[in-house]
């Protein structure tokens, strides 16, 4: 999809205006549900989430043939400062196996019949160290945020963004503590694995962070563009871009959470087209969908990124909507409603 | 696959004889598993629930392709007693509705690959009222066994099996407070949407079942007899018969969970092969998954059975096993290990 933005204020207008969902069609998927051979309320949050799909969808019975799922990766500056388990040169490495075939998000992109598409953004260029200036320039977030609206596809009708980039929960850490407050340790975790002493390391950073660039942290898309990274601006506009398409979106980690945050204090109902796939072992991602108040739909102990707890979860929406569009009615069936 | 018992008795000894999973092939797997491009963990519970469905399937690199879905279906005589929303008659209704393609369970069952047996036990001849006398004959029981066991198609590689069947929560509240212990009222709840009272007079009827049958009640077995139903007994069957043929199972709720309960009480052990494929919201489903150490997969707050919930979670296990199976190790892909 063209991305309808130049500058960073034309996609906060851009957020302003984006749609609700279908109240005509939410209403006919509520009758239908109602009617369907169970009893009431029986498949118990595959009805609500059929109804949510079918609301944004624009029809009591809508079908999901066609997930799209978009891996973006980039690099971090606070790379440098030693805040990963793992080397920068990870990030190309993995955006090489993802090409390959050979990562999780592959497999289970297959194993759920999802189109995969890799956006790798400028990895030879990482952000800036965000303790010593923003991360990037408004040119640059606003770049970022368009190669994500760009990469959906319109004719999709399920959305899953995911992320590699070696220091980005350092990135999304920050991010949640400026758009939610609390301590930098508060939002800071093991991330791919670091022990207590790198966990320590992250929060003085963020905290560093918060504190260099305080004067513009009201704004959330200064939050974005002074502490993200390309990949996470990148996750943010696929999500917008899905919005305005009224595509639904399955939300991942606390990394693609993170960026998912931004837009809805940048405009509140920016993710009502959005459920959370999963809660993840990273330690903040319970606290962050508390904040936005999405209840995830899977608890595995997930912590990869890469989109993989949202591309598991494809599985249940999908057998929500199977249900709630395959399933006879009573009067079809000649089942006696009790 | 064919019955290797024509007595109580002789299911028995075939469960103190169910084989283990396969040493070797676990280690293969858990090697494998270390070897993936990921952090160590990241993928939570599926790494354990790949190796767990390896050492069953015998190979370190296992594939899922041919998973069945079994619905046995009987009628209960404490039906006559009021205990359910739905009259009995819905139990041949909602047969028919799984033979025309229209329930639940076989939108759940296309949506996840999996092919579907629908197996109706005697509709026409109940079991006995177990307030008034022992459900089943010793005889009825073993041909109810019988019927799952041979429901059970060698050639599968993950089964789940589910039930439908008025009363049948009743039934499967008087095998947990007999086998477990604890209030009748423990144990009861409200199956497909009794009111208070319905649920006051599921736990008299549970508690009188019990006093009725209480010299027989140590012998796992026996509580089937006395207090279960045809579909109850099939399915514990079926999970047997699954067990003997290295068959890796997947629980559904409360109903599935008794059945299973009874073979693991007659033969701890006898549900190594099986995971909970979701916690559901019948009040007494999570209590009796903690009784037999079963972690649920899913929690959605369904309630509907057929096999539903650990349909749905066949799309789990398969995202496992395809990341597990398919994904490239740090050699293969040329990615650092940090």
């Amino acid at each position: 999809m063209t991305a309808p933005f130049s500058t960073l204020d034309g996609f906060r207008a851009v957020l302003r205006a984006l749609p609700a969902a279908d109240a005509a069609a939410t209403a006919a998927a509520e009758e239908r549900n109602a009617q369907l051979t169970k009893p009431p309320g029986a498949l118990g949050r595959l009805e609500m989430l059929a109804i949510w799909y079918a609301g944004w969808r624009g029809t009591g019975r809508p079908r999901l043939d066609h997930p799209q799922i978009i891996v973006f990766a980039g690099n971090h500056g606070v790379a440098a400062r030693g805040v990963s388990a793992f080397p920068a040169e990870v990030t190309a490495q993995m955006v090489a196996n993802f090409r390959a075939g050979g990562a999780a998000i592959n497999q289970l992109a297959k194993a759920f019949g999802a189109r995969l598409d890799v956006h790798a953004l400028e990895l030879d260029r990482p952000t800036a160290d965000f303790t010593a200036a923003p991360a990037m320039t408004e040119a640059e977030v606003v770049a970022a945020l368009a190669v994500g609206w760009q990469a959906v596809d319109a004719a999709t009708d399920l959305l899953v963004v995911g992320e590699m980039g070696i220091a980005n929960t350092t990135s999304a850490a920050a991010i949640a503590a400026a758009l939610f407050g609390g301590a930098a340790g508060d939002w800071t975790g093991r991330g791919s694995g670091v022990d207590d002493k790198g966990v320590a390391l992250k929060a003085r950073i963020v905290a560093d962070g918060i504190a260099r660039h305080a004067a513009v942290l009201a704004d959330p898309l200064m939050v974005l563009a002074c502490l993200g990274g390309r990949e996470i601006a990148a996750m943010a506009g696929a999500i917008a871009a899905a919005h305005a398409a009224r595509i639904p979106v399955i939300l991942d980690g606390f990394i693609c959470t993170a960026a998912a945050a931004v837009l809805e204090r940048a405009a509140p109902g920016a993710l009502d087209h959005a459920v959370a796939g999963h809660v993840s072992a990273e330690g903040a991602h319970a606290a962050l969908l508390a904040r936005l108040g999405k209840e995830p739909l899977l608890s595995l102990g997930l912590r990869l990124g890469e989109g993989s707890g949202a591309a598991l979860a494809i599985g249940v929406l999908k057998g929500a909507i199977a249900c709630h569009s395959g399933m006879a009615t009573f009067a079809e069936a000649g089942v006696a409603e009790g």
